[in-house]
């Protein structure tokens, strides 16, 4: 298990694999973004995207899935996370592309006012198969401080 | 049609109405943020959640419903989102939910380098059945300037 104590400021990673198709971007747009360019590729044609492309909020929702994956894989004591700072979205990605998510670990704080965990954030990077960074984010993580040894 | 001369600072909307449903909460947990408490009451009991509530990511996307369809009724001549900042989960949004969303002006900035644009940023808060704001969000737009009459 992964406490407070063993998040390492610094520690970069890179993970997952995300293949973005035409079916699932006009799907969650119908859903939560019915923007006309994120519908249809006539209607994307005259825009600054020149063709479908997805939602940003899809974008933020496949790069979710990678560090829920990679989070499972981690074991991590996590509470959860309070929010997030400076989320911008870099380039469209459109159907085709292939994304993977690089982070790093900026800085850790420990709670003052509860003992049982302290806080973190990281810079995640989502790149497409051309290595172009399409949004990045700044996120925070709650942790568990390890249990003393009783 | 809204243009950036027409955004007024302080200007406050109220807008939306989304019905949480429990089959939704689970289909979007479950290709976007599979972590078990977003996916069932037996996983979230132990939880901070208590019971099975949405995704912070699902919560994002119903706002940004909301929000679309709002802007398809102002007509604005927005040319997309560059990002936001100060995203945060304030309580936990639970199936049965109805929420809305509740939106300020916060400043605008003409381009300085792009003469035809400039942007805004807005605060947009979600709040429940029971007026508690679940989540915030300072978001960022670009607005077309009025085109100089001919």
């Amino acid at each position: 298990m992964m406490y407070f104590e063993d998040v390492e400021v610094g520690r970069r990673s890179s993970f997952g694999r995300y293949e973005v198709t035409r079916e699932e971007v006009i799907e969650f747009a119908s859903k939560y973004d019915p923007q006309p360019f994120h519908l249809s590729d006539e209607a994307a044609e005259s825009t600054y995207f020149g063709r479908l492309s997805a939602s940003g909020w899809h974008t933020a929702a496949m790069m979710m899935r990678m560090l829920v994956e990679n989070l499972s894989d981690i074991q991590q004591a996590g509470l959860g996370s309070p929010g997030l700072d400076e989320l911008r979205w870099l380039k469209p990605v459109y159907p085709g592309d292939v994304l993977r998510v690089e982070s790093e670990v900026i800085d850790k704080t420990p709670s003052r006012s509860r003992p049982e965990m302290g806080s973190f954030r990281s810079r995640a990077t989502l790149i497409n198969q051309d290595d172009v960074a399409v949004m990045t984010v700044l996120s925070i993580g709650l942790v568990r401080t390890r249990p003393p040894v009783s």
